[in-house]
């Protein structure tokens, strides 16, 4: 790769709807030297994320917005260049929220050393054994209080954190039904992941299949797309069952108000409760997850798949759109060749 | 009160949109003989609550709906007219699901022995001494999780459930904000009550007056109306905030979809909870909460109101449409008057 400048995406202009072109800038700046205490990483991956897209909206929200003209906010993969900080040396591989350039300077925070190897891929360390892997576990395990012989059903299961929530329920035997769109991953993750059921949002109706895949209710729901999903699934939940709202990406890109929960009272006819989480807080706990599930990925009892895209910086705003058209099957990831 | 005929209210058609004369059969039969280990009640007192509009639809819910052609179901008090069950004697003054008549013939299944006081008429031992305040008790404390220092929000404040609930959160430590519809309810709430604040939705924009009552946020949203009143609340919940779905008043007499909460997503935000509850599942604990709110009410740290309405039974279906036009302050009671 050429290190003599860095490539980066910066936020030109906050987006109505799906963010086009003209809400990027592509710059162009030295490579930075490592100040005292500091270090420069070469960022060889980087992470595309639903969530990317609350980020660039103003206002109040669990992260500060990215600020109009700073460079966007991702997490990624990359290799010290160069560092003047006590815990990196130039060579080791971190990953962290480097953003959408070829070369992050930082002063270590957030930043963790990872050992990439054939069975852990830089990607991977984006997917199931990042903060996809750690949204999946606490999202599943402590927001929705899972239980042995649950019946999930997860939205958005083909993705790269719904492909992981349905693995792991399984692994503490529960019957798990996935929601994707389109044949191919429908057959994914009944075939390949051990899903029970998949229910294909495209061509079936989602309340007429629940009935059939799930008669006696969903224990736990896990939305990541919220919409008409939210709504189908909040009829048919059992008794004490809990909505875990992990996102809502059908509602993302939407420039009116988006669609409420119309079935919303049947958390009460059914002494259910709907709960956020944002995986951040669980950050002390970061360890306990990851040592779990490489444990779950050696015994071949998890898959990961890593949808991986080859480019340079200026594809990210077209890669990132492919989150929203639902063209990716498992973790969606930049990789980052010389520009 | 004529012992001779059982008037009756009958559901004859469900309704939709809000229940009009049409849906109503008023019949009378022979009062009843107590057949072996039965009993015969003569009613006094009918309780009036928004959720008899759900028992009046078809389908799924909490408890199986009013049957087409059956005696609307109600809770009320009455006293013993005639008994051949071995608990219960001619005069003894009971409370349980009665039904609008004059006299229910019952084997005496879910009903309790009350002793009406000057301090506890019998209207009290519907609204809360009865299920409104067991409602109130068991969605604030164990719903709604109620912590000392917690900014409490209730809708519908100065309604049955709504006026006992602020009251208790006061008992509690909390601060305590209730919405209601008018300057008089306002006013009551805040002179008579001791809420620390009230906002008239009719003539405020509730969520400008949020930020001024709450401005560290919303810890507990105790909500009984749903539609615009929970959206702006949603806007406003503090981090790890719970919102107890107790109803959704506004929402019962729509003939389209309810509207579903636009603004949910803040639930993720926030990483609160938003759980629904029926008060029946608390029965085996009634006798705790029931203890405490004869206690406070006894020191004059919580103040009951009834809204007492006197008719017959055929009073019933303009006495419902009352709740629903929110004309009541207080617990709303029709108290039979001899036809």
């Amino acid at each position: 790769m050429a290190h003599d400048v860095n490539r980066q995406v910066r936020l030109a202009a906050r987006p109505t709807g799906t963010p086009g072109p003209d809400v990027w800038e592509h710059t162009i700046e030295p490579v930075p030297e490592p100040g005292a205490g500091r270090l420069v990483v070469e960022v060889s991956h980087i992470s595309l994320d639903p969530a990317m897209r609350g980020w660039m909206n103003a206002g109040r929200s669990y992260v500060p917005p990215v600020e109009v003209g700073a460079v966007m906010r991702a997490l990624g993969v990359g290799t010290v260049l160069a560092s003047r900080h006590p815990d990196f040396e130039a060579g080791d591989v971190v990953t962290g929220m480097l953003g959408v350039q070829t070369h992050a300077e930082s002063d270590g925070s957030g930043l963790q050393k990872v050992r990439p190897s054939e069975a852990a891929p830089p990607e991977r360390h984006l997917s199931v054994l990042g903060m996809t892997g750690m949204t999946a576990y606490f999202g599943l395990f402590d927001v929705g209080a899972l239980q042995e012989g649950d019946t999930v059903v997860v939205s958005a299961a083909a993705g790269a954190v719904g492909s992981i929530v349905g693995q792991l329920a399984k692994t503490r035997g529960a019957r798990v039904i996935g929601i994707a769109g389109g044949p191919e991953k429908c057959a994914w993750i009944v075939d390949e992941l051990g899903f029970d059921a998949a229910i294909d949002h495209r061509s079936q109706d989602v309340r007429t299949e629940l009935r059939t895949h799930a008669p006696d209710g969903v224990d736990v729901y896990f939305d990541n797309v919220g919409g008409d999903i939210l709504d189908a699934v909040l009829t048919r939940l059992a008794r004490g069952a809990r909505v875990v709202i992990c996102g809502a990406i059908s509602q993302y890109n939407e420039t009116t108000a988006p669609q409420g929960p119309a079935n919303y009272l049947s958390l009460l006819v059914n002494r259910a409760r709907m709960q956020g989480f944002v995986v951040f807080d669980y950050a002390d706990r970061y360890g306990e997850a990851a040592a779990e599930l490489a444990d779950l990925l050696a015994q071949g009892r998890i898959h990961s798949r890593e949808d991986v895209v080859d480019g340079t910086v200026d594809d990210f705003p077209e890669a990132l759109l492919r989150l929203f058209r639902g063209e990716n099957t498992g973790k969606l990831v930049l990789r980052l060749q010389a520009a």
